[in-house]
């Protein structure tokens, strides 16, 4: 249906060397935190991806060596062919729906611990590890370097029989061992591997052609090449080396799939970089440089964006990692002209988070990420209602709509009533704070899928008490009320409350998101929560001219937004805009115009005068008209059977959270109770059989 | 043949509920970092222990519920009725040497984050969770104090299925929901589990009496139970409420397994509290309270001491987690007469790091633990030699003595040559600084093992070219120079070498550790390194009255250092020193009188003054000799037939990875190659065939 629309341009065929992938879009390699731990749950992720239109779908960095360990993390494994069956469950799938399965085979170099394997970690030259791990890296030797080619080609000799179509070589992200070889900061060699660029592109050039020899008939070689550190002269830079590293190997490989470094850099959030599409600068050079195939990243989520740098000559492929997390039918929708159901990624970095933290992925846009396996969810499909018809969701966040939205698709009547004036709840109060405006894409989605629905009724300004509820002779209640911001700075350090002293005032973050300002600076921000939202406002404030303090137990400002990769980014912003940043101070009382502030580990207090403390420690759930409706639906000849409390009012979390939340609320409702209990419980674990190949390993003693 | 010795009363048997312990020895459950991801691995290190002789080896906490998942960390689990094989792995190989099995089921509360499972977290009382993912737990209503109930009871069901012998309820470390309930500051309820101690009781009353009820006939239950938490007033003490606990419930289990909370009061290292038997005046009282056997710690590594505690009634069983981990076999070297050959624990946490990293458990005296099924070596046992007969061993560091004394037990003639006066190495060196003493057993043990053995030449003072090397005409030569610390700064967080402008001046911590002291102060130390050295040279020189500025890129001070549970205590120590500590700044430049120190965020500089400057950085390997011995060993008529490089020399890295190298370098010497390669790809990995009961579970979409 789509061969002739304006789209149609993405979805032309394209050749990578002996393959052919169905149209332009490409899911590039990405972590998932399932990986070698949870391969069935991998397999099935991909699958959804390659069943949405994807054309190319790739796994995520993969392990070819135990000198490449990167436990506890759950990136993917192909030490050796035990690990092929795992890897085939992907490919089958991705097959079995018409897409191509890229592999990024990887070593990691100084950047992999061998935590767990114990192995000796490799790197150019000797350095400390890129972990806090106290030891260090050996520079390999020439014996060393033939090894490491060694494995590289058989890993791909492995990737083969496994099924993939496409095999990386990868340089990127500031995390292989072909990258440091090619970075002087990284590479002080002095023999034919180190010096000039050539020598420096060497080991690169010899694992392309040898990929190339072992498996290239067969499959394209793909190579992931980050043209630019972002360092400015300090870093590799796309006009400079970058390009000459392009000119050099142009067309060795079968594929350019470029992009920026590091990890940060190429994964900017929309706090960071609201632009879309901007890594396109530092790309643009380079099929003006090769005739093989290139495909680029950089939140690439508006089709006319895409026909556009596809048509310019800038890329053949739309390449696509968070876009594709939070719509993996993306493509589909495209193609079948569905360009407002598309479900945009917002650029928060969660799903980055879930890999860092070595856990399965989620995403805040798409709550059935990394649960296609394991509790069966589908991101377009849900099943159809039970016996029940009329439900009704009380309050319109982020947990709430979730749950409207994927009850009304089950088939259910939904009546949604919300008690302000707009929709989307913290989403919309949040998302008017600096730097987090596309994180309203997760209430504009759903209330836009909210409004094609015929079977849906939406009340805003409609703040319910349990009577009214009641009177409304639903049966079927879901309560997504939220949760409030505590104003006594208890949280994670102290259970004390603080005593409020004239003329400091407290301020919730609630009231500075609901539009009040303080009435007098200086401001004092406590941060007990130690994730985004205590920086976030303190950037607000300080734009807004206030005096700023920054008060956190924690030694660095938002320690929690390492994993997002936005730590340092917040601490120099708060810096650069006038903040000052107390680190390892708990707030323990407020006296008069003044607040007291202790050293987390000495005690040792000090007075920073404040007119306005702002604690940003813990929630309150607001539940007691939840509390209400149990006690009603206990009485006598009311029409409630089920209430359920979900969201930030169960447990305050994440807007991630609760969009799952709300989303498991609906997926669960009328679902006999064991089949919804048991997805608790779904896992995979280690086979207790080992394989004979290890038995006969065993050394004797 | 122990039966009428001095420590004889050590092995008379003790009845425990049901079930009878041949012995007084008794390994309490610890963590190990293998848990359910690698059960083979799990099992058959336990029972390396109860082969070595102990009459009660216990796993380690046991996830009983998705709502107690600790992912991704590796502890055990016992969810559903899946996991009993893996526990029984466990069950049958420690009944197979004759021991008992104990199982510590936990809830971790709100300790859990339930970041895999994605299940609420629970808690008393409405509160963040125990981690920095910004989300909270609820507090628990009576359903869900019910289910929890339930759960336990039929995990205990599950453990008695699996084979256990003692089933606990366990109430420490602040780490379980028990024990939440029990301290009134994390429980502010008000209905009949919150208020009263009786009513902070009662959940774990109710806990032990179903425990009972479910398994009592056939397994004991055990309580471990922390009676005080180490912060006097503020928290549970002993002599208060840790007492009236014990006396609310004294004949209820069947044993007490008590110890201090929270987990780093536990395991304490030497560092902090070097005294062993540290608990004994919190737990004298227990058995004055009940008539119950009991079990306590606090690194009991002397059989005069458990003989004395015993004998004192003090406690039954003398319990023991790092000890055990130290010498599995400690038991039986006690039984046997064998006191000299215990391998005492240093007190070091490199245990407990590893279970923090989420990687598998080693320890700095044991290179065996955690490798027992890998790589299938056996604390007290070794192949015997092969083909070779002589070896030289160059450098008697950790490595060197523990290269040296595995070869010698493997058979061979063992030349162990020092270049310096004594035997120990950095192990020596480090050990004279503050706090570490007791690091010193890692050469202690091994040079006293090294001299009861007839095959083994040890020369002090013999620093050998490689000419001397070849004149010894010894075939097999190991080479353990080790390494030393960079004077130029180079480390993690810059590649540009510092430059020394006097009159300040750079003094490296090798300089210091031969005893050498600054010729003025301030005194700077730079830490890149970020591990233990730099904090305890600050606390050296400060004790030496130097004024010291502490400078470290971290947001802490020795930020590695949280995971061997020191890192808030250094901190402290360094502050009430007087150290001035300078977090989140990197060293840039030294000038004259004073360092450039700039704000890793902002670049900002300022200059502190100081007169001498001591960079913790990186080290560099001092692999001249073995450089010029492999040349060696090509030139015409030389009896080398092979060299190897091992420990610091090989790549610098912690004490326990010195000691695994040299011990690794023996056990692979005149192994067959593809053997000794093969142990660094076995590994446990999931299976990939879902249950079918899961597969049932499948939610239809």
């Amino acid at each position: 249906m789509a061969s002739n629309h304006q789209y149609s341009v993405l979805f032309e065929p394209v050749r990578i060397g002996p393959v052919t992938a169905r149209n332009r879009f490409y899911q590039v390699p990405h972590c998932s935190g399932l990986g070698h731990l949870r391969p069935q749950a991998e397999a099935e992720m991909r699958r959804i991806k390659a069943e949405g239109g994807w054309a190319v779908v790739s796994n995520q960095e993969t392990e070819i060596h135990p000198t490449s360990d990167l436990s506890p993390f759950a990136e993917h494994r192909l030490w050796d062919e035990r690990d092929i069956p795992a890897l085939r469950l992907m490919t089958d799938k991705v097959h079995g729906e018409g897409a191509l399965a890229a592999i990024e085979i990887a070593h990691s170099g100084h950047h992999a611990p061998n935590l767990s394997s114990r192995a000796p970690v490799l790197a150019p030259s000797d350095r400390a590890i890129d972990n806090l791990y106290p030891k260090q890296a050996r520079a390999m030797d020439k014996a060393d370097i033939r090894e490491f080619r060694r494995w590289h080609r058989a890993a791909a000799g492995r990737a083969r029989a496994a099924g993939f179509d496409i095999i990386y070589v990868y340089a990127g992200h500031g995390l292989t061992l072909p990258q440091h070889f090619l970075l002087p900061e990284t590479n002080d060699r002095t023999d034919e591997y180190g010096g000039s660029l050539e020598n420096r592109v060497r080991l690169i050039r010899e694992l392309l052609e040898e990929t190339i020899d072992e498996v290239g008939h067969d499959c394209a070689v793909a190579f992931r090449f980050a043209v630019d550190e972002m360092r400015g002269a300090d870093g590799m830079q796309a006009a400079e080396e970058g390009r000459a590293v392009v000119e050099l190997l142009a067309e060795l490989p079968d594929l350019w799939d470029v992009n920026v470094s590091d990890w940060a850099n190429d994964s900017a959030t929309t706090r960071f970089q609201p632009q879309d599409g901007y890594q396109t600068p530092y790309i643009e050079f380079v099929k003006q440089v090769t005739s093989k195939p290139v495909v680029a990243v950089g939140r690439l989520s508006s089709p006319d964006m895409m026909v556009s740098m596809v048509n310019r000559g800038i890329v053949d492929f739309i390449g696509a990692a968070r876009p594709s997390i939070a719509d993996p039918f993306l493509p589909r929708k495209i193609q079948e002209g569905r360009i407002d159901e598309i479900r945009e990624c917002i650029g928060c970095n969660v799903c980055v988070a879930s890999d860092n933290l070595g856990i399965p992925i989620r995403c805040t846009q798409n709550p059935t990420m990394g649960e296609e396996w394991r509790r069966g969810w589908h991101p377009e499909r849900i099943a159809a209602k039970g016996d029940a018809s009329e439900t009704l969701v009380i309050g319109a966040g982020p947990a709430g709509l979730e749950c409207a939205l994927q009850l009304a698709r089950r088939g259910y009547q939904v009546t949604l009533a919300e008690a302000t004036e707009t929709l989307g709840g913290r989403v919309l109060r949040e998302s008017r704070l600096p730097g987090l405006a596309a994180w309203r894409r997760v209430a504009d989605n759903r209330v836009y899928e909210l409004q094609q629905l015929g079977n849906v009724q939406i009340y805003t300004d409609s703040r319910l008490t349990a009577q009214e509820v009641g009177e409304l002779g639903i049966g079927n209640i879901f309560v997504a009320t939220g949760a409030s911001w505590r104003a006594d700075g208890v949280g994670r350090t102290s259970r004390n409350p603080l005593k409020e002293h004239t003329p400091s005032v407290i301020m919730t973050p609630d009231a500075i998101m609901d539009g009040n300002l303080p009435i007098g600076g200086p401001v004092l921000i406590y941060d007990d929560d130690q994730a985004y939202l205590a920086g976030v406002l303190a950037e607000y404030l300080a734009r807004k001219d206030y005096s700023v303090d920054f008060v956190t137990p924690a030694g660095i400002v938002s320690p929690w937004m390492e994993n997002t990769l936005e730590q340092s980014l917040i601490q120099r912003r708060l810096i650069e805009l006038g903040v000052r940043i107390h680190t390892s101070r708990e707030l323990t009382a407020i006296t008069g115009e003044s607040a007291v502030i202790a050293c987390v580990y000495s005690g040792q207090t000090v007075a920073v005068a404040c007119r306005t403390i702002v604690p940003v420690t813990e929630r309150l759930r607001r539940h007691g008209l939840f509390d209400q409706l149990v006690a009603l639906k206990d009485t006598a000849g009311t029409a409630i059977k089920t209430v359920e409390l979900i969201g930030d009012a169960a447990a305050p979390g994440l807007i991630a959270d609760a969009v799952f939340a709300g989303h498991m609320a609906a997926r669960n409702f009328e679902t006999a109770p064991e089949l919804a209990a048991a997805s608790w419980f779904r896992r995979e674990m280690p086979g207790l059989n080992e394989s004979s190949s290890s038995s006969e390993r065993k050394q004797s003693t």
